[in-house]
């Protein structure tokens, strides 16, 4: 005994979003049969919409429907000498909304992950090889997070960007603005304590 | 800064899922444009169909691409002299799967919740009403959740029977079996006590 085979359907299909197990799948299937059709309906045209038109941005890889993202064709941007290099989209949001960063973006969709069997050509770093090879970036700003991943994939970018006349600079880690040195961890805290800088009055 | 238009809308349409939140959507778009272009598409022409096809079944509620779901429709059912009332499909497949029950079915699809705005009209009490007047069953065996709004939807159809020839029946509450005393809890405990039964030897 089942549900009828296009609810079952449904709820199989919704297993593929992560984090989503059985229960959670029926529930969704439910929620939108029973409370929002209109929602659904929405959802599953924008979604295959989606699936199909957003590509990668040629330059920075960044998600876009066009050929060039918004900044990468912004004609401020294109000759900036700076290259910032995070992991996700969401990375390109957060720097953008402190307004600091005016140079350009290089997004590598993930992190060097051996068991995950993604490798260098999986984050692009052949497009970002030829970008530094075409000269005009005097810096390289490594912005991959403070994790085992993200600095191991920033240290195989620097390795590789060594024999390009680039500067290579890694965001700063220590304690968050406005935390409470009692609830850091020590690892940043350690960081913190070994990045010191000198304190003038 | 936003996200590209498309890939923007695509988050937001997340948000009409249960308990997806904006972190979420967000985690949920990436992961399907970089890494399951091929699920987002199927899961999408799944939802399309299903919000259009899908709807109630006649006589019972439940959810069926069909006039009758399979249930209803079974010969052997048809003639059933017990209707078990449940709030939702998934517990049609949690009776279904004892074995234990050859009756008929009635599915709520949720339990009054003044709150929320859901009253006996949009139990389908109506038709359940109607189905009692024409007569046949005999026994009604009240199978909502053992909840304070189940218990309140339990007692509401029962008022609402009793002007029918119906015997009407509460499913039991107690210890589940294979659970621990210790670790049940002191309402499920009482109800366990209380509905005690003679043991024989
Ligand atoms: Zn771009
Ligand atoms: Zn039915």
């Amino acid at each position: 005994m089942k549900f009828s085979p296009l609810v079952q359907e449904l709820i199989e299909s919704f297993r593929c979003l992560p984090g989503v197990g059985a229960k959670t799948a029926q529930r969704m299937a439910f929620h939108l049969l029973e409370r929002n059709r209109q929602g659904g309906a929405k959802l599953a045209e924008t979604m295959a919409k989606a699936m199909e038109q957003v590509g990668h941005c040629q330059q920075c890889r960044n998600f876009t429907e066009q050929t060039l993202c918004d900044i990468c064709e912004s004609p401020r941007r294109q000759h900036a000498e700076q290259l910032c290099i995070v992991e996700s989209p969401a990375d390109v949001i957060a720097i953008e909304q402190t307004g600091e960063f005016q140079g350009r973006y290089f997004i590598l969709m993930g992190h060097l992950s051996p068991i995950d069997g993604i490798g260098p050509e999986d984050l692009g770093l052949d497009l970002l090889e030829a970008q530094l090879q075409q000269g005009g970036i005097k810096e390289v700003i490594l912005a991959t997070n403070p994790t085992v991943e993200g600095e191991a994939t920033a240290h195989f970018i620097a390795e590789m960007a060594k024999s390009f006349e680039v500067n290579l600079s890694r965001i700063a880690h220590g304690v968050p603005v406005g935390g409470e040195l009692e609830y850091v961890d020590g690892n940043t805290l350690s960081h913190a304590l070994s990045g010191r800088k000198s304190y003038q009055v």
